[in-house]
């Protein structure tokens, strides 16, 4: 992909080797020149594997739209039948549709892999495509549906994309840096339980450096946001959201210790459950382990285009029994969807903003609309949530990511001569320190857990069953500026599991809408409303948050049922 | 209490400022001058406000008997009615009792405030003794049932003795050193609950110097073990322990981060329950933090004289929905006694060693007796244990408890002039290094959980559905030789719940028993062989410990009701 970069004043940045593009938008920072060529040799090597036939065509490829999510159905690439799968189904009627017959596994997965990487082709969402073996696995289970006349599992033939640094046996994983890249040996936890359920996996995908970054940018490229590639999609599961937005895959899966499952979830539209940490199967995602999670435990979650098919996802992974593996997995029942209806009113707190940043006007619109349609229905009570020291939240956890400070991002550059990309020094720019001792780091878990209950009296106090907010600051970013993490880390914080969700608003046009108030309540505030005046989100989708209490999850997904109608949930 | 101390050849060392004399078996170490004031002043305050007529009687104080549990009874102190209230109820039927209007709540404390300084004149258990603010207690609660014909709550009456370090409104807590001794201006969390559901607070009871050893031994003494005052009470919560034993209490609280409910339970022949971390609440219970808690979660629970009092005081606690002011604790139902019977056969595995240290001959001893009894039965599947690195650990676990290095201790030290007790000494031995910085914490974190996931596939492996092992090495050790911890603390490294229950069995007179097998496992095992022929072990009662795996506390009060008659507990 990389090694010759073209750009006109009028068209993206193209980046082709052997005729193979992927659109970009903004250029890279470069490394040592033997960085570049080492990752020059593995784009080439990604290229290598994707035949002639699923190029796009090259009009779309040096003129693209901006909005690219109509790409796959243009390119002419896919059959009648490939469109239908991929635009029609959720995981939970493809699962069925397979199970049925309707479909073989092998349709299904060829399907999907080609559309994924038309997808990457506009977005540069992956880091990995293999639809040889994803067929060959389909095949597989085609001819054990066929021979016993059943599924291996409730997943038989759903494909399923996965983050670049979740191991998956026979393909790479790395931390986030290049030095961290290692070819994985056997399946980590969660897709080892994944395709024992029938998953068929046919792609890995991007991730930003450090896997700490609200955008998705390495030196494999940036992630686009399919719905304007001048946005971005979000980080740090980045690709995942582009791919599902492109609908190259129905399922995917996140990480999420400041909002990498929710932002770009939110930033692509499409839905994304953060659970409360050791909910859902992480061992092994980083076997060396992250120091941040010695103050904030990272939590894991399904994105995906339906609510029922983060249920299934949920259900199959707990259904697995994680915790006789894994004991720091609580082994509280899954009743999701399905679970208790939630007491009538359901009390709904709207967090309209926290303290400390305004949403930008499309989200303050998101959420204005939420609220009209559920204060329509006597089902539920709805009231504002008062904010609860966001500042200090935030101001917390940006220390509480570095335990080990700096020289940790450091160390790992050096080693192969990688830039520090700028939303990097961003993450890090109150980590400007080397370690902290033991008792630093117990400074910062008396601070974080004092915080906690705090805000859970607080939360009492306000006598709310869930809180609907914002996901981020504003629509999807432009390019570099995902800057402020408040309305996702503040939820990491106080690890409140989460679910994002689309909502029928979209960014309009430029100039359109303004704040409904002039006066910023911080300087964070005032960045947001100058990053707002300067851009152009155009398009973006508005999601919005749903959260509830620590622990909580099943009574967050029982009132998203009870929402569900209302909020014209999928 | 210090001040002057005696011995003679035959007669145990008493202590005795003013009259009221403490019994004591072997001296302490001296701090300096200025210490040693300050302590002499607490002890004096203590002392001042014991009345006269509690005093033992100097013949009993001068020449006690090896087991002073019959002291309480001797001295003639107690009433016939005090004498009944304190030996013949646990805490349900006390509550019964109370509510029903058989016994007012005022008897009932002062019955227990009695008995509890009895205990302490021959045991050194407690820390404060506040009668009157018991009785105060009482008379109100007595007038809100008379008035209103209802009690205020399920513990209605009941007293309950609570461990030094855990804050009480108005008395005295200290995290294990003299310089973080301070008066507490509330309730933690814990008391509060109780403290609402009825409880009646008349003392606070003995811990160790810096709540790390499994004696328990501080500046204001040695808690002796009331069945043998040569051997220990166990420790860290061995003030408990000795009262529970001396029947001065019905109901008290521990905490047990390598052993503290469950060694003082086992050496002093009453049940304990360390419940899966954040099972129950702990708020405030050290509110500047611990820094082993970096690695390893302290625990709490009960200490009594029955398992439904166990089952009683964590339903009173989690009826309180302590999770909502507490996020930290998950929120499982309890279930307890009550729970659905396990599935038959029960699978238990017996843990006759570690593979490391074989129990000394008493223990074995229980360990044949509990296996031989629940073989007879077909509800029981009952198989070996294998064992599985318990040396790594061990030796894992140690340095776990000191990021922060023994300048953690010696910094609270220096503040006061407070010596270093032998057994602080032993437990930092492996710690003799300062901080460790962030990235040795990360280490230390990896290595317990790439442990835990080891373990728990090993349990799963050997299919069984609790274990029943030591609680000990051996029988209560002699003074200052509570050196090997492995029985208590590989449950804490590995974060499983356990209840040590007492079993008919005792230790006998010196040269009765012997191992069978003269070949030690290792080194810590030879030392406990030597141990063992050194000591005299006398009517040092004999407890087990049944644990199950992490989070099935339920499970594991399940697994209790159904062995409950084979083994013959209360």
């Amino acid at each position: 992909m990389s090694q010759t970069t073209t750009r006109s004043a009028t068209a993206p940045i193209t980046v082709s080797p052997s005729g193979f593009h992927v659109l970009q938008t903004v250029p890279l920072p470069k490394g040592t020149p033997e960085y570049e060529a080492a990752i020059a040799s593995i784009l080439a090597e990604f290229a290598a594997k994707v035949p002639k036939e699923l190029y796009i065509p090259e009009a779309i490829a040096e003129n693209p739209p901006k909005n690219v999510t109509g790409v796959p159905r243009e390119s002419g690439i896919l059959t009648e039948q490939e469109l239908d799968i991929t635009e029609k189904y959720d995981a939970v009627s493809l699962a069925e549709a397979i199970a049925n017959r309707k479909f073989t596994a092998v349709a299904v997965a060829t399907a999907f892999a080609k559309r994924a990487i038309i997808a990457h082709q506009v977005t540069c969402c992956l880091t990995e495509w293999f639809m040889d073996e994803a067929i060959e696995r389909a095949k597989a289970l085609d001819d054990h549906l066929e021979r016993t006349g059943k599924t291996v599992g409730p997943l038989h033939g759903v494909p399923i994309s996965v983050k670049e640094h979740m191991p998956l046996a026979g393909h790479y994983t790395a931390a986030g840096y290049l030095d961290t890249r290692v070819k994985s040996e056997k399946d980590c936890q969660m897709m080892a339980i994944l395709r024992a359920a029938g998953a068929v996996f046919y792609c890995k995908t991007a991730q930003p450096q450090g896997i700490m970054h609200l955008e998705s940018v390495s030196q494999y490229g940036r992630v686009l946001n399919p719905y304007n590639i001048n946005l971005s999609a979000g980080g740090s599961t980045g690709g995942e959201a582009a791919l599902l937005a492109m609908r190259g895959s129905v399922l995917g899966v996140g990480t999420d210790i400041g909002g990498s499952v929710r932002g770009p979830a939110g930033f692509c539209g499409i839905y994304g459950y953060k659970a409360t940490s050791y909910m859902l199967p992480q061992k092994d995602f980083l076997p060396n382990g992250f120091a941040a999670e010695l103050n904030v435990l990272c939590s894991t979650g399904p994105m995906c285009l339906t609510m029922r098919d983060m249920d299934l996802f949920t259900k199959v992974l707990l259904d697995a029994k994680p915790h006789l593996s894994d004991p720091r997995l609580i082994p509280l029942p899954w009743t999701g969807l399905s679970g208790p209806k939630p007491a009538s009113p359901l009390k709904i707190g709207f967090y309209m903003n926290d303290g400390s940043i305004v949403p930008q006007p499309p989200v303050m619109r998101a959420l204005e609309w939420a609220r009209s349609q559920l204060e329509k229905s006597s089902n539920f009570k709805v009231t504002t949530f008062a904010p609860y020291q966001a500042a200090r939240a935030i101001q917390n956890i940006r220390k509480a990511y570095w335990p080990d400070g700096q020289q940790a991002v450091e160390s790992h550059l050096k080693k192969t001569g990688e830039p520090m990309f700028p939303l990097t020094k961003w993450i890090i720019r109150d980590a400007q320190y080397d370690e902290l001792p033991a008792s630093g780091v117990l400074a910062q878990r008396v601070e974080r857990d004092r915080f906690r209950c705090e805000f859970a009296e607080h939360w009492t106090g306000q006598d709310v069953d869930v809180v609907i907010g914002p996901v981020y600051v504003g629509p999807a970013t432009e390019h570099d500026t995902a800057f402020h993490w408040n309305y996702t880390a503040f939820w990491n914080y106080v690890d409140y599991p989460g679910v994002v969700f689309p909502t029928p608003v979209k960014a309009g046009k430029k100039g359109e809408e303004s704040y409904a108030d002039d006066t910023p309540l911080s300087k964070e505030d005032e960045h947001v409303r100058e990053l707002w005046q300067k851009g152009d989100f155009e398009g973006a989708p508005i999601n919005l948050q749903i959260v509830a209490r620590k622990y909580y999850d099943n009574e967050l997904f029982s009132a998203l049922a009870a929402v569900k109608d209302v909020l014209q949930l999928a």
